[in-house]
Order: C-alpha cells, then structure tokens, then sequence
C-alpha cells in the first residue's frame, strides 16, 4: 500500500501525470511549530536540475500545506501536503510506436502485468516524483526529531560505479558530517575532495556514453535514543532495510559493518561496552539543547567501544551512531538503442531513447534516503515513548539489575542459548 | 510488534523459558489439506544438534496445531500452533556473576533499555527460539505457494567467513537448485563440493578457537506469477528486506545485482525483454500441475534474457526468478573472555563463556530464511489476487495496449520521466 | 488515526479553516470508468443549503481528482481527491469573549484536552467538514459495489424527535427505496408523505425557537454477496457499527431487530432457511447486469424467510437485504444562550449564539451513512475476493456437506455448543 | 480478521472441537505483576454452569500464560495465554441428519458461504468459546487501567425481555456499581432487587417452554482520563461500537443517551461544563492510589453537570463516565422444532434440538463486554499516552487559551461551523 508507518502514518498520492502529488501525515505530535519553510529546503534538494549532470529539468516543486497546521503550529490532525505536477497532460498513448516496447529493466512492464491497465507514464507510481510525498513527511519528522532529542540524519554518496569513498574517510564521517558540509560537494555530494572530484569525471563520462552508473548512499542517524525498534518483526534495522529498499532503483541494504561483517571474527566484531561518561566528555550541542535534555530523560549509561553493530543490536537502538548504506542501480533508461521485446512479446525490436537523461541518480537520492530514515526513527520513537509512559504509571518493581561489584575476578559465566 | 502480513498475518509469541513458542496464523486459505507432518520437516531442519559443527543440543521442537483445521483440512480460520519449551525454568538472576555484564553485540542491554526489565535470558525475544513460530507458519505459505503456482523457495549457504561458492556455480544454482540437494551437504548446507569442503574446515577451525564466524545465504523463489509487490512502500524488495533483516544476526540484503550491480552500466544492467515462450520450451512440473495452470491463469508473455534485476523490476514481480542474498554476523556468543563493562556502568571485567556454542549460524539460518520468504510472497499474493478478481468483475476497457508491430525499423522514442 | 479500511483504505484530511479538505483512496481496483461526475452527485446531496431548514450557507464543495486515473479510468494508484475550503482564514482567537467558553456537548473541550492546542473552529476535525472526504471516498466505493454486484445502498430519515416512519411502511422501503424516491422527499428525506409532512412542521418548529433535536437514518444494503464480514473482531456488523460511530453526532447503531429484537422470544426470532429460488423469481436489473452475473458467480441457494438477523449471521452476510439504524443527537450548537464554564473552570457565565444553525443535522447526514455503509461493503468485499480466490486454485475436497435427503422424518438433532 | 487494537493488540484462535482456544496479547506494558490469578476471576465469571438458568455443562477454563512474564512480571514481549478444549474430537459430520440443516439465526451457513468448508461444529469461530481469549486479554488491560488510572469498568443485566432496569435505579448505578454487587445478583446479574427476581422468573419461564430470550447488558467505564479516543474513524464510541458488535449474539449500540437523546431537544440534551473540583470533592480511591495520581498527572478541571453525553463528546472522553448498553438477541439454538431448508436448497424439512440449552445469554456475557471495553479504553490509552509524551518533548508554545474572566455579562458569540 500506499502507507508507510504505524504511529508517524504517511499516505502518499501521485504519479507523473496527474494534478499534483502529495501526502498526508497523520500522526504528527501537536504543538510544534512548522511552516512550509521546514520543508521546501528538502524538496529543493531532491528536485532535478541542480547541475549539469543531473537531468536538467528545472520543476518549482513548491510544497503547500493543505491542513493541519494553524498560525504555524502543529494541531495534532492529519497534516494534507501537495506539489502541483507542471505538466498534467497525460501522453495519449496509441500514437507513439514507444507504446509499443516496455522499457528494459523499468517498471513499464511490471505494472501493467499487476493493474492490467498502462499509464502513460507506464509505471505510473514508479515515477521519482513519487519519492515527492516521502521527502515533505520526512521533513516534519526530522524537525520533531531534532527538537525533541538532538537527533541528526545526514546522508552522502560513498560510491559511483566503481569509485568508493575509502575507509578511514567513512569513518570520520559517521561521527561528524553534517548536510552543509555534504552540499559543499555538489552536484554529486561525496564529501571527500579526491573521491567526489573522481566522481564527477566518472559520471560524466557515462553522460558522454548516453550510458549511466549507480552507486551507493551512506547515513547515519546521530543522537537517536535507545530502546527503538520492535522485536520480533519490526526491529530497527528491519525497517531501515523496508524503507530503503522502498526507494525506487534500489538494490541492496547494509547496516553496520554489513556483508562485510560476515568475514570479520566474532571476537573482533562483537563491540564491548564500555561507560558512556568515558567516551562522551560532553552532550552535543543539538542534545543538550533538545527537550529530552531538558525534560532531564537520562542518556544511556553505556556506550560500545567499537560500532561494527551501527547502534543497534538485537534489533534495537543502543544509543550509538547508526549508519547504513543502500545499493542504487544504473538507472534503467539510457539514451543508446536497446534490443527488447513488444508488450504482447509478438515481435522483437530496437528501443531508442531522445533528450537527456540522469546518468546517476545516487546524489538525488540523498534527501529521500534522509526522509524515510526519518520516517522510520519517528515512527519507532511513538512506540517506544507509549511503552515507556505506560510502564512509568505502574508501581516500581523491585530491583532486577545487579549492582554489585563482580566476585573474585570478576569472570562471569556466560551461557548463551542457541536454541 | 510481533505480527507480520496483512493478509497472511503471524503473530507469534514466546522466548526461551517460558512454558512454550509459537504462533497464530490468520489468513490462511481455507480447504487446504494441512497436518503437523506439512510442517515439521522445516522445524526439524532448524532446530539445533544436526552435527557436530552445530550446536549440540538436541530438542525435540515438534510443532502441535492447536486450532484452525479439522480432519486435515484447513478451515479458513486461524491456525495456533505450539512447540513446547523443554527447559521452562527462568534462571533466577542475581545469584550469578553473569548477571552483571550485558553480552557484547548481543540484545541483553539494549532489552533492558526498552523494556526496563531483564528476563533471565537477557534478550528475551531476541533468542533464536522465537524463530520456531516463523517457520512454522512459513511452512503453510509454502505449502499453498506450491499448490496454487508451484513456487519453489530454496536457500542454501553462499558463504562463510572468506569462503565463497565462486559465481558460475552460483547461476546454474538460481535456476536449479532444490531443497533435497541443499540437504545432501549438511551440516554446512552449500551446495558445491569444493566450497562446502573448504566450509567444513573454516567452521571447525573457529570452533576450535572458541571463536565465531559470519556469512550469506542466498535464497531464490522460482515460479512466482507476475505482478506480485505493492507500490509504493511495499514493494517486493523491501518486504523481503524487512523479513530478511528482521531475522536474528542479519546485517544486510541484496536483491538481483546487489551491491555489485552499482557497478555496472545501465547499458549492460539493463534485462532485455524476450518472449516467455522462446525461454520456457516447457512448463516446470510444479508449474503444471498447480491449481493456476489447472485453472488456466496465464503465464507471463515476456520474461527477460538476463536477470540483473532478480525477478523484480518497480518492486513488482516479472515472474522470472527472484533471488537475494542475505548477510549474517558472527554470533555474539562465544567461549573466549571479553573484556566489557557492567550494566550500571560503573566498572570493567572480563565476561568469560562456559559450555559449546554454534561457531557458525549460517546452516541452520536456512529454514528461517525460506519461512520469512514464503509469508512476503503469501501475503503479496493474496493482495494481488484480491485485486486481480476485483478488476475481474467490471466491464471490459477498450484495448490499452497496442498491439501493432513497429512501424519502419521498429526503433521508438524513449523519453523516460525523470523528476 | 485518520484511516478507515484495510484493502480499500480511505484516509481524510483537513478541517473547517485549513486551505483544503480530502482524501486519499487506496485500493480501488484499475480500469474501472471514474470522473468527478461520479463523485459529485453525493457531495451535493450532503452540501449545507438545501432548503430552509438547514443551515443557509452555500457552499459549492467541487471535488478535485488528483491521481489515480487516467482517461477517465482507475490506474489502481492511489487516487488523491480534494475540496478546496472557501473560509481558509483561520479566527485568532483570544479576540473574542467566544474562546473563553468550551461549547457545551461540543469537541472544543475535549479537543483541547487531547492536544493540547486549540483550533481557532474548537474542535478542527470534529466539523462537518470533515466528512467531505468519507462522501468522495464512498462514491468510488459505490460505483464498484453497483458495476460488480449490483448492490444498492439507500439511506432515508426514519425519525425526527419524537416523530417516527411506522413500521408497515418500513418494511416495505427495506426491500425497494431508492435514492431518487428518497430526494422526492427534500428537505427531511423521509419517504413517506405523512410522516414526513410531521418532520418539516417539527423541525421547523425547534428552527423557530432557536433549538434543535435529533432523528434516526435508516440504511438498506440490499444484493450483497453472501460470506463478507471477517470473524471475529470484523464481523460485517462490528465494522458497520464502528463506521456509523464514528460519524459526528451519532450515539446508537442497531442492525436488523436490533433493540426490540431482544424482546422477541427465539422461536419468532430465527429466520426459517428457504430456497433462494422459490423467494427471488429473477434478478433485480441491477444484479443481472452486474460482473459477477456475467462471470457466473453463484447467488446464494438460500435466504431467509424473515429477517430479523438484518442480512448477517454470525458476522457474515447471508445475501438478504441489510438493514440498519443509526441514532444523531440534536446538534449542539443553537441559538439560545447556555450557562456553563470558561476552560480554566475558574468562572460561570452564559453563552450565547448568533447567526443560524441546522436545527436537524439527520437529512444531510444520508449521504454520509451511505458512504460510510459503502466503505464497509467494499473492504469486507475485496477481503472475501481474496479468499475466495486464494481457495479456488487449490485441489478440490471431496464433500463436505451432505445433501442426502433427510432420513424418516427429516427431524435432526439440534446441538448448540454453548460454551 | 482475529485481531483487535493498534497498540494493545489481541489476536484470538480456536473454535469448539480444537485442542486449545487461546490468544496472544501483544503491547503489554512491561513491568507490571500478573499471573493466572489476575485472569482467571473473570474466565470463571464467563463460563458456563453457573446457575440452573444457564447452560448445565461444567467446564474447567483454566488459563496457562505461556509467555510474555517471569516471576510473575512482565516482561513487554507477547503473553500467550491458552485454555484447553475438554471436547476435542471434532464430530464427524456426513453421519448425523443434523447435518443437513443450517441452523436457523445461526452461523452454519454464512460460515460456508465465506470459507466453502463446513466445521463440524457449524460456524466454527461463532462458538462462544472464541470469547474465552478475549476475556483473558481483557483481564490484562483492565489491571493495568485499574493501577495507572484507577479506572472500573462494571457491566450488568439492565434487561431481558420485556423487563427493564428502571430508570431512578440506571443513573445512580452507573455512579456507583461494582462487580461484587452484581455477583450478589447472580444469576442474571441485575443489580436491583425486584428487576432481578423477575427477570429469574421470567427466564426460568422461556426455559421451559424450550425458548430463549435476549435482552441488554449496561456497561460503566469510571475514571477514564480525559483525552482518549482517535479522530475522526476511531472515536472512542466508534471503537467501542465496533468492539461490542463483535460479540456473538449482539444486535445494538447506544452510548449515553443513545437512541432516546434523539427525542431530547438540544437544549436539554447539551451538558454545561462546570468546574471538576465543584463537583468532586474528593478522588475516589483507586483513583488516588493510581500511578497517575502518584505521578501528578493532572485530573480535568472540568466535568458536565449533566452526562447525556455518555462521558465522550467529539469521539473523545471527557473524564466523566461512559456508559453504554448493548443488545442480545434470543439464542438461536432453542429446543424446539423448526422448519427450516437444507444446505442444498433442495428441500425443506423440520429440524429439532436434544439437550438443553442457554435460554439467555444475557449474563454470561457481562465479563465479554467488560473484557471488550477494556481492550478499547487500553487502546486509546496507550495511544494517547504516545501523543501526549511526544508533545512534551517540544519546545513550549506562548499561551493558547485564553483565561481573562469574561468581559461585561459574561455572554459570548457561538458560531457554529456548520459545514
């Protein structure tokens, strides 16, 4: 379906063709402040037309606030937003002997296979304008985020084709980067001088070839609390991984240390804890000014010395750093001619494509990567902040965590069970 | 939560000492033949104690169905189902040193932040126990899967550790590959001579050093119909990628190309349509002899002459293969000290294990991620069943897709919408 | 939450002074035929302004479609829909003695409490505005129930205050009102000359003396299919209620007998099992020109005699005509002047009003009951398509039901689980 | 489908003749006491043999948790809870003439129409004996209403048949009813000593002639907070609506002044507000035991003086109590004969009962509407609770209701949006 989120509930609306996209927000905590403003810079992020090799559409895509919303303040009610489509004209179809070949690797085919009616945009749904509605509920869900506990998403190519983004860089990263320092490196946003120069040479020679490359987005997601995520099915990662994969041109998902991960031994993976007061000398500033701090809601008490787990483990968020990267594809149309097959798979033929097109769709990808990261945290946080008010009106239990001081060595058994 | 699907919904509950593990499977297509014998061959292929490079338990885990069939045939309403827990006694804590250190990399501490109570299995729902009910309920959507379409859901290890089966093996075993063969190279479960050997040895040699290993498992879905997956946030990637990574250890998901796909031109990436009959000169004996062949639904036109795109193309299925890869750590659990800090924080010591633990978690894995495959293709199916048969009533649309051969040279416009 | 519905999910937007109101439908099936002149007939039948005695306001509530379709025709995307609002300014409060008093038995008390924020119109989702987007939505899911089965829906004013349509003409309007018969009866839509006469003089009567009283609206669902209604939280009942509360103003919902069905002993209660054939000697119009005519699905073999049970049994339609009653409170807003406390409960005073009110708010709320009764229909219908599908393409069973003539005297025993 | 609530979500399984009936309670507040004896008052309470006037049979119903706790705390994973079928042989239809007739009212027959499959104990999920999972579900969420809230929920007989709770005794029950006193009532449970004895009588009367009598249940839910209910599909009458229509054998819901408050001109029927602290002068003590209290979360400043409203106003409650009432019909299985049709349609003939039967479900049912009432209240807490924590995250807005004492007379302008 359409929806994405259980508490922070985001419905979505629009293809390419249609009046305009949009979404609605349900969900969304009352009380805080939030015009357009909060949102367009995301917009203004995603859309085409930033550079001269990204598609070189140049679309307003301004979004308006439908509801509510009063004297710019949240009123708790669905929140409607909406971007007019420019061009409204559906292609009547029949004309155009394009009608007649569903495009290689694209969602032409597909859908019409599903809804057994065509589009005129064939994969109506599968447009990039889509991912439109994900980026405006993003938005509010980052604000609540950052003004109720600090948290940070930042996102940014860490590879194009075979050009990656080298390990001691990315680690930097993880702890540090932030969406100015990102921007500074447009048009492709690989925030590492050397790798971004490469970079754009690289994507601009498969503009030359009318061919085009992927690539791979990293985030992370700083200050986030701990205790998100929900066992058994809706583990934190697990919905990073549904959110992610949800983008379209996406083909893979790794958090933390990831498929590298698999080769590395446990006794070097496994990421002993260590006390939090030892390793944060003091709140980031984003923390310390959150409502969280304010509302004095304790910090973890510990802390991981290593993050091969990227901040979450068994399914849940330990108050760590977490990151993750997302696979994109070359995007599927290409300006060379392709050999394929007609719809009613009668006849083969060469398909060939006019104008321009992205030849890497990877820096766009970044505030929408950022969106549904932000949707998923959000939507985990309401669980969790219902849980733990519930517990917090029942009478207190008597202590179920030991404090004392380890006997003798202080070597503990430690009996897993692998059932 | 702990439920998953939306028409084929489990719901399961239970951890390691309680009374019992299992499930309640809503949903299910009434009139099914369906006894426990359906079912626990998939039980007994998880459960620990099948080799000495496991763990060496040996449970029984035999599945009783509590509700939802009579005389072998399902009744439409839900299905409970049981495994009894052998050891249900909850060890008191407090009495053991172990009870002051969280496990590294595993769920003890993070539980304790969500929940604010420590079972006395540390990470309660996070043991692998609560894996029972999800293969049990998968068994059943496997089971309808075969009956109604012949899909065929087969995983089998595709690594460990350094050790990969190498690429050409791996294609042939996409198109081929069957549960039985998979079985015939236990405990490792990697169908290739050569590399389960080499397996064989890594494990061990882990196991000798008390230490762990990771590694992937790929899973395909052969005969899936098309038009399976629904736009925009349900996608059947990220249905797969949200039940792949909610399973215990998993660190990441590809689909088709991957990751590696990122670096390959859109020109070479891109799966040119074939006509399905050039490619299938006949119908698998699956296929034929499913309740959709006896009911003349038909097959796709087209397929595609490579399959980059893993079966899915705009997140819906095209009825090719679908095949993925899925990335799991090394288990947190092992014999050598590791140096950590308490739950309170307040001091390090060194968390030493007794007994035998499983080295590697990658063979038994393999149920788990066949069962998670089958409830996303189960629930997908029956929504778009649901849609199918509801366009099904309305009256015929005039013709929407042309059938005319390509005027000329057959070369067509392709002007892709790239907002 | 904002959301109405699991396979075809309706979620509205917006209140009285936001820039818009709306909806988005998930789920309708593709290719089926849909403008706004679908939609709109029923937005007008619930526009204010319909005769004197409802509120004179004139609004003109035009329905934008914004997605979805193409050509006129269903894509099975989400189709957005929108009301653009006349009044968008929002009233600062703190300007008028008015934000001083929470209007008595209306939202803005409440509303305050659950926010925490006050909407300058009190209670923003609480108006009748609200409902705009549950009329578009219903619309759609009319046109398919008619287009597919044949089912008709009609709701008429069976009661106003103390002024009730007696029980011979009811009976009889179960089995064959229509919509045009029941607009002949504008502005009270009750049809029934004497009783309606009776209704226009009692209404106009509360309008004189600046009050307002309520009234009950009688629906009928009639060619329903057999088998919808999800036991046991979903009984089609259950869901029906749960729409009719949720409409603003309502404070009862009965189905078939309802109230006075509990003072009817069982023996005259049960409805006898007849042959469908000897009741029904051809189809309605409506019916035989349906989808499921022309595909052959079965009708029923059997109907009741009577139908006391209203159409379902045990939570699932058995095909008779469905039949319920829902109570409206008069509304809360009127004329004369209230005595009762400021928010703060600090002080007494008196409210009063300007301007004029709808004295009875049960004549427009028919089309609202329609479409309400429409989305409940058609969720349960595309869960029970699902199913139904889902079991055709599995092996045949042998018999199940005996249809052996009754042995001797056709006299069988009778045993109730009554646990 | 078996499922109920968003947050405290209850899933059911099980029908007559299966091994267990049971269910899985998931969103549990982790940290409260609870074992079997929590639960099993009100499993008693519900089930059969209670009295000569309610069916004969003695069943054991003993509850097992089976997860979710240790030590007799949960744990916040899924409590499985289960109570075996002393009857488990499903009967072997084909041999019986009984199984050639639907039972009349019954859900024999919808239950084959929907799952094409006949359960040998008719409509299979429609025993009463689905209720059991509920009861226990409901138990959980009442103890954690009764410790965080103080809040009671108490139902009774207000009728059966023609024998009604007079209105003088209604109103000050709903203020003051507890449990223990309707148990003294046994075994109608009509708190009032002349209805009661009648009613005993007037059973006792349809007893013997072989029929049954229906009758209404009123439900009270004290000490609710202010706030719960979810605009604008899940108010909080619509919830409980939906959750009463839900139970086998209902017919009808009325909250507050229900059908009778559509005769109530609006200027009687409207509740003033008034200061809380004038007309409570002190907490009741569960309400002053309760964490909120312990907490200092605060109690409305408001109450209505009048409660036509039923304690909810705009979908949401408003502090004061709810009450609502619920309608039975007669049991459908009597020990008469009847004449109905078989399956088939084929033929008619005359079906008869052995055995004796339940000649009014009425109060057995009263822990069912509790257990019901609970799980919605504890929905829409829980709910609430996540908003409300959310917002206090936020950064505090200037002033939002104004608070000057009224200027002049004290009379403020009411305008309605009566859109």
């Amino acid at each position: 379906m359409s929806t994405f989120g259980q508490y922070f509930r985001v419905t979505t609306y629009g293809e390419s063709h249609c009046r305009s996209v949009g979404c609605i927000v349900d969900g969304c905590p009352p009380g805080m402040e939030l015009t357009e403003d909060d949102i367009q810079p995301q917009m203004t992020r995603r859309r085409p037309g930033q550079s001269n090799i990204t598609t070189p559409r140049n679309e307003k895509d301004r979004v308006l606030i439908q509801s509510g919303t009063e004297f710019g303040v949240t009123l708790g009610t669905p929140i409607g937003m909406m971007v007019m489509n420019e061009d409204q004209r559906p292609k009547d179809y029949g004309n155009s002997t394009m009608d007649l070949f569903p495009r290689p690797s694209h969602a032409d085919w597909t859908y019409l296979e599903k809804y057994g009616v065509k589009a005129s945009s064939g994969g109506g749904r599968s447009s990039a304008r889509e991912t439109i509605g994900r980026v405006a509920a993003g938005a509010i869900a980052e604000k609540y985020l950052r003004l109720a506990y600090g948290v940070e998403i930042v996102a940014f190519t860490s590879s194009v084709g075979a050009v990656h983004l080298t390990n001691p860089a990315f680690l930097s990263l993880v702890n540090s980067i932030d969406r100015k320092t990102v921007d500074n490196f447009l048009p492709v946003r690989c925030p590492d001088d050397a790798a971004n120069k490469k970079m754009v040479d690289y994507i601009s020679d498969f503009r030359d070839r009318n061919d085009s490359i992927g690539g791979t987005v990293t985030c992370v997601i700083r200050n986030v609390p701990s205790g998100l995520g929900e066992p058994c099915f809706d583990k934190l990662e697990a919905m990073l991984a549904h959110a992610m994969l949800s983008i379209p041109a996406t083909k893979g998902f790794e958090i933390g240390s990831g498929f590298a991960g698999c080769e590395v031994p446990g006794s070097t993976h496994n990421d002993p804890f260590v006390s939090a007061s030892a390793s944060h000398s003091q709140l980031p500033p984003g923390v310390a000014e959150s409502g969280a701090a304010k509302n004095n809601i304790p910090r973890p008490k510990l802390t991981t010395k290593t993050n091969y787990s990227g901040g979450i483990q068994g399914g849940i968020s330990n108050g760590a750093p977490i990151y993750f990267r997302v696979a994109f594809k070359p995007a599927a149309t290409i300006g060379q001619e392709q050999t394929t097959a007609t719809y009613d798979g009668d006849s083969e033929g060469v398909l060939a494509a006019k104008g321009r097109h992205d030849p890497c769709v990877v820096p766009r990808a970044i505030p929408i990567v950022e969106a549904m990261a932000a949707l998923v945290v959000m939507d985990a946080l309401l669980a969790q902040q219902s849980r733990h008010t519930a517990k917090s009106l029942l009478p207190p239990l008597k202590q179920t965590i030991p404090s004392a001081k380890p006997a003798g060595n202080g070597v503990s058994e430690n009996v897993e069970n692998a059932q």
